[in-house]
């Protein structure tokens, strides 16, 4: 590469460096996002673009899910899983595994990928400090919950400690029962409670498009208003909901940017946020300039 | 009660009160120690006492294991828990289920049971924040580690605010491997890296006894050397030893006492704490003075 | 005792100590307050809870008058003490008089008490640092003064260092005139100042009553309203008044507890700030729940 | 006064005033000081410089005596005063005597004499905060003292918030026995412990000189060595003994400069401090220069 | 000049000290000030002052200009000076000529004065740190300025590590073109923006007067409301008009007190700033008392 | 250029941009170095990158001197430049030349240039406060100073409030006179004062050759021991003497790394700082490894 277009990526970089120093970023990290490469290579990366961006200041909070993984534990222990409405029925048994894997397998998988480069990544899950307080969603699907609140003390310590927090997903009731609870719905949550700049999805699409099967209409900037009537008249739909609706709902207080983004891409987050041009597709408020 | 009787236990409690305000007690929890009650009975009293230590300005770090917890799983999988010299042979699936037993159920077990009363406690593993560096203890155990450095930075950041970390003892290596690690031990050196003010091993016995089988032989206090002497003349032996050499090697580099207590008492990290006698077995220096 | 009595002592005890930490305590100390022990005893026992209060990171203040050795002194210079309406007239040699007596004999003689425990207590007068400014209260009564101001800076800093501050009521208006004060008076006027969290009449009776000499009539908690219709009803009476009056004043502005209290019970003070039951007679706010 | 003759006075003493800004200068004020006028005059003019030094950042810390009042009051009650090498003899009663006269009675006039231009000056004896630690000279003399620590903190604190203390020099044992100390030697104590920039002496003569009876024998500035020498040959001699004494140990022990000044002279400690000349008789070092 | 003189000026001039310490005190000062001296002799009083200020804990800043110094290098360099309505036509070169004059001639003059007595004078120019934001007051004039805003945030760190600025009052506009503006004016502009407790110019006249020519008609003190009527009604006129403008504006705008002062006056400043009776004309509203 | 090729370019910064985050950075800016653009273009490039370096937390210190516009102002003024062995003699007429030219022509070019971007930069000259004590080289010189002291106070603060010091290398000696210093030097003395991580020198020339004229000789690192031999061997002569002896000194007391770069090359300095390769000559000692 030549010197001079060095010279203009770091130009053109420096100044988002400057404008995101401090701030928070929160990452909802799905597996289906690496399908682009083998797991532990995506992971890998995925791991040095949260060193990168702490190591310029930026404070990175990771949110995961695990569905994949515990089906898995559970059809080893001979277990059958039952969905309802694309939910997961969780009996006492389940929620006991679900938290096993969660907070015991794909949780540890992440944070080790990380302190391969130094001490810096802590996970956590929703019963630590209160993290994620939760209520039970309904009586039929068992230990499913919904957010009630998040007490983010134990995340703003870890950020002020400039810790990177890796959260699995288990909420707890005042009485201490735990809750299995959407990944894309607690980043949304965790995002408005530590007032973050920005909420981004990785996942395996490209963005949002206005036609599903036609890459030119990916849509690169869309307001939540805009995004609600794409909901509401289908084009969104499916696994997307959860993330769209709390892009809309993050959005709409108090963070200033939500992204979908294609996690197959390498170093996909590096490039969203250091170039004039982004990738996937930004939700910002209308009253929010570049 | 009397009002005197209430009266001098206060007198005798508050200058301890006072002294222990500020200073970090390590407690290593064993499940063997809860055999008086109920599991769960017993581990809220145990939580209740934590709570109350911080309502006074102590700083408990609980370390716990769970052997029978992870024979248990194995079991449930399948698989068939094999021991050399006391020691289970861990190889890469063993591993998975030991940190899956640790950090994902008994782990936020203990942090639940503390956390009814408040968002105080969060659980950590030696995999965050690089707490707990290993190696391999032998090649035929597998991923059996020993310590090789304890990286305090996040407890001391979790006491700093108040917060009660509780610790699962899986350890890493440079590369990220994961090590399960006797909780003892591991007690020990978070004590020492920590400059506890005491280390506790709440056991299944009453205390160290000169002649096992003669409860009137119960040794209350004792030296580190006339302790390891002990173990040379074979009247501490089995699983004692790792409990007894982490209270010589802590006493010896700082920290000021070790107790070995009876866990089925309900209350005993309180009564050993405030009351002028004491309970149990204290292992500390001939230089340190009441 | 038995470990279960002592057991249950500390776990009752322990959040009143965390509850209390930091906060002010002003309490009355009064000479009949001692009346069932030696005095210097019972000054003894009084200096031991003072110093036991501090030790767990309370503040308490002492304010203290001295009318039985005015008269003393008085009577020894040959002087004849008289009294209008319950107050002692104040000529000037009188005033000197009362002055060396409260700041120059019972004031040292407290601070002597408390600091054969360490270097903690500091005695001070209402003339130090401005702290207690006053009016005379009527021309016929000389150099017998009503509190116009408390200036708690000195206080203040007093107990941002840990110190016990010893009050002699001693004021002064702006020429620098001293007059001497109605102790309890000053005790409610300082509770006030300092926002404090209890203030407590040390007496010689057991509580209020309904009926004085019926002790099954001993009222625990009353409301400062109820109190003053007992003062009206005329059921409070005599030297009774201007304690109650204080109790009530500083309740309704801010204090959160004032408690009348018998002095004569060893280690009262920590049996009233560290069990559920308290002692004696509580007047607090309707709006305040234990 | 010219306009020139005040510029110059103010270009003189603006430099010493950056100089003495934030140091301790420790005065030791004796009723014979101020015989130049009467006593409540000296006093106010005395206040005032005190005021004055503190406006301008300096910390003034005043001790005093009170042997004719403690005598005054002695012949009220009927007692005789007895001495002993120039030495009060000490009973229970005559120290119960000095301590109500020096703390109760001189204390707080010169308390009250700076207060009446706004709340800075408390005052202290050596009783509280374990300010004079004490033991006694000798049996025949009975509650006479001999310091053997000052514990500076309470003084310190003062200070630390701009109040002016005033010292009764009044010492305890650690059984709490009060002890009558010598005044002058307290100030030179005091003003070691602290590191005071000055030690002043305000006396009813000039200076020192080396002929007593003739004024043009003045001495203006003097070594330790130099004084102690003096002292040898008999040319000081009689009560100014303590004070030499003081001022020779303490410019020895860190104090930088002492002085004995003429307290008959008005607004002498200004005339002291802020202009080139000095006043008076300055110990001090050879190796500290102007 | 005898003790008594002495004491009273020092008595006199404590409790000012006392008052402005902290404060900021704009001077500005201009050549014509110093006609009553050689130039360098009046450069150094006025440092001289400026160190003794500072050296008692006042902020000074000093703001000049240099007319004649520019017409005398424009001389030299064969350019003719060209003057509208009293204001220099300032072409680029003559910007260029103004610019290295009063940044590169006067202010290092000044600067250096200061400085033989220490490092503690700071040059700066309105281009520093965007000072003083200018836009151009008339097209036929050039590159005269107005002010349009004050940046002050470089004077504030200069003033907190207790430097004294010396402002050359060079302006600039957004793209960066300087302009040369009128020294009275910023002054003015400095003295509001820094909340400062005087606004003082050094000039060659005693003061303001009623009738120019008639010295007892000096005016001691005036308000803003009065001062305006003077110009009104033409008593005040020429080259004072600027500094009463900023006179006027300052003191309504927050600045405590303003000063017309005589600087050839030696010592001008410190005879104003601690004598009761002051010097020149003082300007200061009606609400503020002495 | 595509994504990966940025992400190329991030991945290699940040890391540099971590490291360097909180550093000082000293560049001396010659006016040649500017020669393969029209000045202000060039001037405007470099503006840029100093707010780039300061956007992302590095601390550019800026030292120039200006040779070529002094000239010209002596020409203008109808004086003729003598040189002696390369330097100027300097007569009293001359250094207020130089001292106008470089404080007041150079010194706000270079400060507007970079305020164009905010207010950020400050101009100072070694007069301010100190900074540069200098003492006079030979008489035969004039006013041509060497440097003896640095008193880096004021760049340090405002290198704690984050402005970008602009130096022009006028020095002083004790009693206020003016010295011209040679500015690679004072570059080199000011980053051992501030113990900078880089030192920087701006040049025409692409790097230090060992063939002159043999640009395939470019020397890409050196130690100071090995660069000390090649001006012993007349490999490195002239105009580079003072930089590198300069460089020399700097890194052997204590800057990490000194660098000669072509200034002609649009943004040189990210490209310096922010790649693996870097560019130009740097000096280093072997003990630092990269």
């Amino acid at each position: 590469m030549s010197a001079e277009s060095r010279a203009a990526v770091l130009v053109e970089a420096l100044p988002y460096i400057q404008r995101f120093a401090g701030q928070v970023v929160v990452v909802k990290y799905g597996g289906n996002a690496l399908a682009g490469a083998s797991d532990s290579d995506a992971l890998a990366l995925f791991a040095k673009d949260l060193v990168l961006m702490r190591a310029v200041g930026m404070h990175p909070v990771v949110v995961h899910g695990g569905g994949p993984q515990i089906s898995g534990l559970m059809s080893r222990l001979g277990k059958t899983a039952e969905f309802r409405d694309g939910l997961r029925v969780t009996d006492a048994e389940t929620i006991d595994i679900a938290r096993m894997v969660l907070i015991g397998q794909v949780n540890p998988q992440i944070v080790s990928a990380i302190n391969i480069h130094g001490p810096i990544a802590v996970g956590l899950s929703g019963e630590d400090a209160g993290l994620i307080r939760a209520v039970a969603r309904h009586a039929d699907l068992g230990f499913v919950g919904d957010v009630t609140a998040i007490n983010p003390m134990i995340l703003e310590g870890m950020i002020a400690n400039d810790f990177i927090p890796v959260v699995a997903t288990i909420g707890t009731d005042a009485a201490g029962q735990a809750y299995n609870i959407n990944a894309d719905t607690v980043a949304g949550a965790i995002a408005e409670a530590l007032g973050a700049e920005k909420l981004v999805y990785l996942t395996d699409i490209e963005g949002l498009r206005l036609v599903v099967d036609d890459p030119t209409t990916l849509i690169r900037q869309i307001s939540p208003d805009e995004l609600e009537r794409l909901v509401v008249d289908g084009v969104v739909a499916g696994g997307m909901i959860p993330k769209v609706e709390s892009c809309v709902g993050a959005v709409r207080r108090g963070v200033r940017r939500a992204h979908i983004l294609d996690g197959r891409i390498p170093h996909v987050l590096l490039l969203e946020l250091f170039t004039d041009d982004g990738i996937g597709t930004m939700i910002r408020s209308k009253e929010v300039f570049p």
